[in-house]
């Protein structure tokens, strides 16, 4: 079990604090026991292949992996963590995402991201996305989940110091 | 709290048994708590709209609001539970997700799937992909989570019945 982590005090990020490119790592990894599988697994994607050891050597993984969607959840908290500070938090409006290797018990993960692209809104000036692409790797460094996603920023305008006024 | 529900015997699903048009209806809802909200958050997503009601108002959502991995995961737990019966098991090789809308305590969310594509592997008879949208709605019929995925299926050449030497 990895304990959720002292929020640090980080300088929020704003749209214009943005450009492709950036990356950004997570300093933290994330270890991933048996335990945690199975009970994601019970709760949320009851499969022989997550839940039952033994019945996982008989599926095409050979053996108990991580939900993808366990995958997901472990990746949103290292990014939520230790990945970029967006102002009023990462709130994603939609994803892309893959998992290319399953995550096996022991597993310790990675996240990196990527800045792909900066969308101001076109009709308020207030906010913005941002295209950020997140790969997730284990501890051999094989990507084990893909994911870009959109997330709402607030723009230059939300800003505190751009409204001296509020 | 959602106890799982004991798995039907639903006859398993084999590649030629699914066409493109075909539609399948979870019957079953599921009502998100706001404790499962908060603890869903707490394991995987600690951010203040997810974890805090005050904090919650604030934000752009105006109250406490499900993460969106978490009712992606809801979304997994009905369609494995009474979705297709895929032979093999569900097992996505990845998603385009989106959330047009939040989930709220209280909410109960149904999902209803279609069949958008069947693709047989070029290279292995004995499997290919279907490509599968699901819609989760809430009580009111809104749509709150919207999923394309590819389902790895086992083909015709690995239906028992196909093979009687083995």
């Amino acid at each position: 079990m990895n304990e959720p982590r002292r929020e640090q005090a980080r300088e929020p990020l704003y749209l214009d604090d943005f450009k492709a490119g950036q990356r950004f790592k997570c300093g933290r990894g994330y270890t991933v026991t048996e335990g945690e599988i199975r009970a994601f697994a019970a709760q949320f994607d009851p499969q022989p292949m997550h839940l039952d050891p033994d019945a996982a050597r008989a599926s095409v993984f050979g053996g108990l992996v991580a939900s993808g969607w366990h995958t997901s959840a472990i990746t949103m908290r290292l990014l939520v963590e230790s990945g970029p500070a967006f102002a009023g938090g990462t709130v994603g409006l939609g994803a892309e995402v893959s998992w290319p290797q399953a995550v096996r018990p022991g597993d310790t993960l990675y996240v990196e991201s990527e800045v792909l692209e900066v969308i101001p809104s076109s009709s308020r000036p207030d906010r913005g996305r941002v295209r950020l692409l997140a790969e997730t790797r284990n501890q051999h460094g094989e990507v084990v989940l893909r994911l870009v996603t959109h997330i709402l920023v607030p723009g230059h305008a939300a800003r505190p110091s751009a409204s001296p006024s509020s």
